[in-house]
């Protein structure tokens, strides 16, 4: 099996995301209200509708906006390979109502994908939003189908869904979805463009009607050619998905997060967020970041010991290595999970890793376990005393944890920590281990915008004329935490939302 | 006993708020990124501090101001009234090591307060501010006697906190910690001048050295006299508190809540925050509100119905008026209570509200109940047939849920939803009831804060030159949500720590 089918998101190996200090903001030239005239950029070129990145979000919203009478769609991104983190994951999209999902006779309905994202949501999602994702899932699939892009016949139910209606590339990965949908894209004209750094959107008379881009631009070094104008006749769509790499910007804004890895690839950065902050654009749950429990610091990213550890959390157990003993329900969610691991701290605020683990017949054909044994991610020990010496946890302890795991495993409750006990598999030797310490996985957060997509602005509680948004820049689909596998969703259906109104706006 | 002992928050009469339309904030002058030059407004005076805002923030930071050695401060204040929201509260202070509590050998520590704040605030809380809060505590506490607040002799210990350590107002209201410190602090020579609204700052080179203002303002018609500037010489203390009345800016920002009304007065609203926002102020938590679950529609903000409604939910039970049936633990958290209330919605997405009620043994003595009875937010029935009419509930099935608590009393165990049952009361009439819905009680986000009450920039992640922040403002101390009677430790700690910033600046 291919190893990114074992990836949530796997990572690009290169450089770790700089942290982008406020001189090569300059030197990159973010402006804060920059307009033409300042620049004194003219626009050499006019297209219909400029797209801002190339992940699921800018494709859809380009297809979306052909399929309502564009012509010139031209689509931007920042790095040198297209696809941003769309091209790194599982290539899982849940959609209530697909073909293919309907092609099963599964019962499912819009109203309860709704309900299931409302939930894991909290509620705090807005409810209009969510509507329209939901509405518009079953020509997210069509879409994708008459692109090209080759689906597993497979529906498969996934955790806080209440059916099955997640289907996924069939080669597991994003590049599935992304790579057919592009070449469709160029075939019919689209402009893709790599490389190409929009440093500011050019605003006149409070509409938006273009942007400014470096071209030949180089991400580690912040470097490019020299800036030229675009004129956008229906507007702009910003699809430049979320922040998670920007180490500097979550540490100011979510402090107890600064610690965090992400699952992001590098270019994952906040220069457009806060381009738009500075235009007006509504922060909302800006804050909110979704972290992952079941994330390493032994592997980039999250890859195949993240898969695995959910079988370690399942059927094993996570314990503080300072003390041998558990602490929290591992099947609990994400949330707890993960801010129950991050109290593990010394006396000076480091993180002292928690361990999992499991035996061996938990390991047996489960995704994700050989490639991380053989990446080194998963270790195997031989005795208690081995594990408790590889991570230095006090051996007694551990024992002690162990004997009172295996007589709530005989019981069929646990009595500490209320996790459900599905298997009676009791913990032998040898072990296989994975230590843990959270990642920043998803931002929940961006900026807030009408279900037509548009980019409401916090000066006047209304939309800001020209702009769009879509996907993991914008906020409020997914409330508090974000329900497994729909920012693919998010990201198609409200990309396609986007690219639609903006065709359809009238000038 | 004085009625605003028996409010959180009383509430002034008068018109509802305004919403602030597009067109009157042209009106009122609220400029995005204005400065001298493009005003044309020449400072006529200047003084070495500027603060913005005249509530427990504001004295704190001019008190702080002129301990550091200011001699000219400026305290401006946008309505007719002087105090915000700090006058209309129950003159509640949380303080661990005040002299008060220390001097009836109570044990508590800055630490302690500490984890009680992280916890109420799931740890989402800036712990750097947190550390700065509880360190200036004890200072509080001194400033306030020093400036002749009478506190009760009594220190209690409120819900959340691990140690009595909340001391009051001896008559029971923020005015009685406002009124004296104003006094003292004019009588020091610290000018406050009312109806004076900030319409922006003035920015010169990055450093905020000002602020325009719009005298002889009514907050009602949005309209007031010539505008002029004032040049600071160390800087501008932002004070302006919380948004809680501003229903426009709410609904963008948090659509769930779009329908609760607040226990704010009326001129807590958004352009302030919006002003910071348009210099690049880093928002925190911005869409995180704290709802108060003990909230009726039948009294403004939160009276004595407010008050009294927590017997009910201790002894009493609350109900679905739908289908007369418990929905939730009626001592569960606030957010958990706030929320289930906010289920109960006809299929138009319209407020049905739940109601609340207890025996008369629940009512004896206890705060809230006599004015509240007789100001007819809560109700006396004869029976439960008059109970049900009165809301609309099916008679039958609150009868049957009626005789379902009465075993759980006797049994001595909820079984339904896990309410400690502290008391064997049945219920039995004639009942007193109350009916809930969530009021929005205070903003936990704002801006972004450093420990020295510096405002970050979120273009650069650094403080922004010559701009403090202070209390509900700001975002990042409370977390996910606030500890009860610790707003005013907030503004009263973090106001000093502005006012001794700022002082100490150099130049």
């Amino acid at each position: 099996m291919n190893s990114s089918a074992l990836s949530r998101r796997g990572f690009l190996r290169g450089s770790a995301a700089s942290v982008l200090a406020a001189a090569t903001l300059v030197e990159a030239g973010v402006a804060n209200a920059a307009n033409s005239e300042r620049s004194g950029l003219e626009p050499k070129e006019t297209f219909d509708l400029v797209i801002v990145g190339s992940g699921f979000t800018g494709l859809a919203a380009a297809y979306a906006a052909l399929e309502n009478g564009l012509k010139n769609v031209l689509v931007l991104e920042k790095m040198h390979v297209f696809g941003g983190n769309s091209v790194i994951n599982a290539g899982q999209v849940s959609l209530a109502g697909s073909g293919l999902q309907k092609s099963k006779g599964i019962e499912d309905s819009a109203a309860l994908m709704k309900e299931d994202m409302l939930r894991a949501g909290q509620r705090f999602n807005h409810e209009a939003l969510v509507d329209a994702l939901v509405k518009e899932a079953p020509a997210c699939y069509d879409m994708m189908v008459d692109c090209g892009v080759k689906f597993a016949d497979d529906v498969i139910r996934l955790g806080g869904h209440s059916a099955p209606r997640t289907i996924f590339a069939s080669n597991y990965s994003g590049g599935g979805i992304c790579v057919p949908m592009h070449k469709w894209l160029r075939g019919k004209g689209v402009v893709f463009r790599n490389r190409s750094f929009v440093r500011d959107l050019i605003v006149e008379k409070d509409e938006v009607v273009g942007v400014e881009v470096v071209p030949e631009y180089d991400f580690d070094t912040k470097k490019g050619g020299e800036a030229y104008a675009v004129r956008a006749e229906k507007g702009v769509v910003i699809a430049s998905g979320g922040w998670g790499s920007d180490k500097e910007f979550i540490a100011t804004s979510m402090p107890p997060y600064r610690t965090l890895a992400c699952t992001s690839q590098k270019g994952a950065t906040s220069e457009t967020i806060r381009m738009l902050l500075g235009y007006g654009a509504m922060p909302v749950m800006l804050d909110i970041y979704q972290i992952g429990p079941w994330a390493t610091p032994d592997e980039f990213g999250a890859g195949a010991g993240s898969v695995f550890a959910d079988y370690i959390f399942a059927e094993g157990i996570m314990v503080d290595s300072r003390n041998g003993r558990r602490f929290v329900n591992e099947l609990a969610s994400r949330r707890e999970r993960s801010e129950a691991e991050m109290k593990c701290l010394d006396k000076d605020g480091n993180p002292v890793f928690p361990f999992g683990f499991c035996s061996e017949e938990t390991t047996k054909n489960r995704p994700g376990f050989e490639t991380s044994l053989r990446e080194g991610t998963t270790k195997r020990t031989e005795s208690v005393e081995e594990l408790a010496a590889l991570y230095g946890a006090p051996v007694d302890e551990l024992k002690k944890q162990i004997d009172e795991w295996n007589a709530m495993v005989r019981a069929g409750k646990d009595t500490a920590f209320g996790k459900p006990i599905d298997k009676p598999i009791e913990l032998r030797p040898p072990f296989y281990s994975i230590r843990f310490w959270p990642k920043l996985h998803y931002c929940m957060g961006g900026v807030g915008i009408t279900d037509k997509a548009e980019v409401l602005s916090y000066k006047t509680c209304r939309p800001i004329a020209g702009l769009y948004a879509a996907g993991e820049v914008t906020g409020g689909v997914h409330g508090m935490d974000r329900l497994g596998s729909t920012s693919s969703t998010d990201c198609l259906a409200m990309g396609r939302i986007a690219g639609r109104n903006a065709a359809l706006r009238k000038i």
